[in-house]
């Protein structure tokens, strides 16, 4: 059984965003699969997705701040800069962190920890809307 | 053809530890796939999976080394502090490195170079036991 | 619907090389599959894989920048130094970046966003020729 559904994410700020609800709003019947896997691919080279910590506010901004360290903007060996200081970090942290997340699907439901949810990383001060596409596969 | 295994794996020390024979004893009947991944997730924010050298322990030693490094603890910026000093570093190696692995199967084994193996990247000083869910799905 | 292809690619300078168009002449037949994924392993632990922008040399320029001095060579702390000053930190970037990409399939397409490529990261001075698998599935 395969499903995939390519959906548009609302505009965010620079930072580290939850958006595992929207990603299993766009998937509605994961209920028939009892397992199954459940991969997420984002369209752009300086946004990206990871998943991590989906309680405490604070773990994301630390990741802006982290990152944003991580990769310093504006280096004087960086040859890329004619579209914004924000650019070239924007791939860099878009290759780190990656563009892509798998998740297991066990008995109708994503099988994550308690404490794991996907984050959309926007690497640019303004990044638009961001498209996602979202693949299921199972039995 | 669909298998799946979720399994616990014992407390390890903070750092890099191989874990592709667990993974493959976890999965034991590999031998009839032709073509197929094999998907390993782990179920938690403060530890992560990657795949390198298998075979002198001094990388993953310094594997450690550099990645505590690189990622410090008690930055004077950070946030989300409650938990320990190595939690918000743990938080945020994970994402670097990744909650999962993708390999290929090919006649019955895992086709990976000579020199790869999987490793369980262990970023609390006191993770205790890590939960990961192995997905296998091939003809 | 399985497809499975392991190529060799040419030896290519230490740095970063969009190899899109070797993947899809690897696999000729995507025409078939209205919704699949597919997955590129490479099976080196000193090379490794990411996507990220198609078009301006200065962004993969850049990327070799970066990632050379954020690991650094000869670092007093490193153990495994037996294989040459680009091996270990060659290890370490493979971590960061990855050994795989996974990318959607959309009627008889991979789905990547206009700017997106596939990079092969080669990580060592003198890193030969590479090995990937390519493993494509769909309905």
């Amino acid at each position: 059984m395969w499903m995939q559904q390519e959906i548009s994410l609302k505009p965010r700020a620079r930072g580290f965003h939850l958006i595992t609800d929207e990603i299993e709003r766009a998937i509605a019947d994961l209920g028939h699969i009892k397992i199954g896997l459940l991969s997420v691919f984002i369209k752009h080279t300086s946004a990206s997705l990871t998943i991590n910590e989906n309680a405490d506010p604070t773990v994301r901004a630390d990741f802006e701040s982290f990152f944003s360290r991580s990769v310093p903007e504006d280096q004087p060996y960086y040859q890329h800069t004619l579209e914004g200081s924000d650019d070239l970090p924007a791939h860099l942290k878009s290759s780190i962190l990656g563009p892509g997340v798998q998740i297991p699907i066990t008995n109708g439901r994503l099988n994550m920890g308690t404490w794991q949810g996907v984050y959309l990383c926007e690497h640019r001060n303004h990044g638009g809307s961001r498209h996602i596409v979202i693949t299921v596969q199972g039995e």
